[in-house]
């Protein structure tokens, strides 16, 4: 078969499997992609023909691979590669592993796709950890990029300069721009700000090819000034989650206040069109899903509460990914990295 | 004179000395305090003027210290102990170590101030670093106390410790609760989440004499679940400024959003009251300013926008400050710390 096949965790997020099956008819219906779906069967199949698709589902490009493991909340994320080995990420990272799929995408427990991925992709070679990624909505209306806010702590200057070479290499297929602006995130602009970590870092990525814009403050990682910035990732994972839980408890505040009194929900109502756009401005549906950089394979994570659309999304950029061989030149830009560093990495 | 003094930094803050003079004036008539305005005489005669104060201005309870060595953008924060010893901020820590004020009251560079007092008035005795303490709004109308948000960065867990002790003085002050929660801002509230460094200030903090919670995640910042959260400066400089951008960047994109057309104008001018409200949340003027906790004197710094209500609450804070002596049991605490410390202080 020529078609592009990926694998759909179809039992990851908040409505699995309806958004995720949902996600994959669409994508299927838009572009000549096949895609797997993996997790119990009859479930799959009820939401398959709630979605208009009845009988043989390879007539609309899909697939089913039957599983019942489910990860739970209380299960630790590398239990995919020991007694929970058939959870549905994991059988997902196996079909990629043997070539039945050219990527997988996931919804579900972001530690345990990461574990799955590693454990059965591993790492491209030369990288010492791969990362996650978050968009950043920016006041210009763009976006922009933030790593690693996975669970790298205690990140060593040369685990930063890795990260910034694969951000960038995932911004350029992202953004379509050829130089992306690579800053480090971090207390002032001056070199000389900032911690231990972070001042070495800076020392490092002069002498990296990429496009290094310097430090940038948190003040700056909405104000469109780089497009991928760099940091330890308990930091990265302390600042998401910061603006995240500021987002929504703004919103919420807003939305309480505009419905105390009825000139205030008129109020609200004539003006729900600026709400809207507001909102729009976070929605990072579009972009759909983040790969594991560094993973050696397509491995897209998305949200816990992505839609249909953002599955369908996920699957494009996962596609597209594949595709585009971004794991390749990432691979690439990785084994240069060791050729040209000339300044040895410090460990703090 | 038995009437409690304060230096004022007249020539600190965005609008000097507009903003603190008129707020020195506002105070002096609120309450039986008096005021040392410090800085360029002319300029604060012509202010007090226009303030209604005209003549001798010791009747009104204030007095004028001349002086006009001013800190520039490009000066280094301990300029204020050698080339610039006698800019407005350096002569108010001197009042204060001279005994001619109780406290002093500054919103010029943040820096500058610290590097004012420490250098005039010393650490509290055991103290390993000074901390600056930042508001955070919470969802539920209070606030909480964030700290370490100034410059110490690469904090090892000992100096989070006494974070924790400072920041719980200070709380019982400020929102008058004998036990306020204090927890360490990390990855994830399990004991084992985060780095190094707060993993082993949560050992630390399980035997310290303060109401610990454990950890908080970047989520809970506004959640209202902790009233005090301590954190190395590193993070807590970034957390801050990710959230002051965040805010204003939310403000600036709805307010455009609402004059887009007509309809929106009237909707939003119907619902104004809504969105003065939200604006409220986030106005921390009420407490006017913040100590540096673990500086051996009252010196409470303002945020650099502070208007005259600002400074006027700034001067009853440094007033309270002083008369409830929470330096000195900021002093007992710290000493009782070293009887108490059962873990050995660890250094990442």
């Amino acid at each position: 078969m020529t078609r592009l096949t990926l694998a759909l965790d179809a039992m990851g997020g908040d409505h699995a499997p309806y958004s995720a099956v949902k996600g994959a008819v669409q994508a299927v219906r838009a572009s000549d992609t096949g895609v797997i779906l993996v997790g119990a069967e009859p479930d799959i199949r009820a939401e398959l023909g709630r979605q208009g698709v009845s009988g043989d589902p390879a007539s609309a490009g899909l697939s089913i691979e039957h599983t019942d493991v489910v990860i739970g909340m209380g299960d630790a994320p590398s239990s995919v590669l020991r007694s929970k080995k058939d959870a549905s990420v994991a059988v997902c990272a196996r079909l990629v592993k043997e070539g039945r799929a050219a990527g997988f995408v996931s919804a579900g427990n972001t530690g345990a796709a990461m574990a799955a991925a590693v454990g059965n992709l591993g790492r491209i070679e030369g990288v010492h950890r791969p990362a996650i990624a978050a968009y950043l909505p920016q006041a210009d209306g763009g976006f922009s990029i933030l790593l690693d806010v996975g669970a790298n702590v205690d990140s060593p200057p040369d685990w930063l300069q890795q990260f910034a070479v694969m951000g960038a290499e995932y911004a350029k297929f992202l953004f379509g721009v050829d130089r992306p602006r690579v800053g480090i995130l971090s207390t002032g602009e001056e070199r000389g700000k900032g911690n231990e970590m972070t001042k070495a870092a800076f020392e490092l990525l002069e002498s990296t090819p990429v496009n290094f814009i310097g430090n940038v403050e948190g003040r700056d990682l909405f104000s469109g000034r780089a497009d991928v910035i760099v940091c330890d990732g308990f930091v990265g994972n302390i600042a998401l989650k910061c603006a995240e839980s500021l987002a929504e408890t703004m919103f919420r505040l807003m939305k309480r206040g505009l419905m105390k009194n009825m000139m205030r929900k008129i109020g609200a109502l004539l003006s729900r069109g600026a709400f809207k756009e507001i909102q729009k401005v976070a929605d990072y549906s579009e972009y759909g899903g983040c790969p594991l950089l560094g993973v050696n394979g397509v491995a897209i994570i998305c949200h816990g509460r992505s839609n249909a659309k953002a599955f369908a999304n996920a699957l494009g950029v996962a596609r597209r990914y594949a595709e585009q061989n971004v794991v390749g030149t990432t691979r690439a830009r990785i084994l240069e990295l060791q050729g040209t560093a000339a300044v040895p990495p410090r460990r703090s």
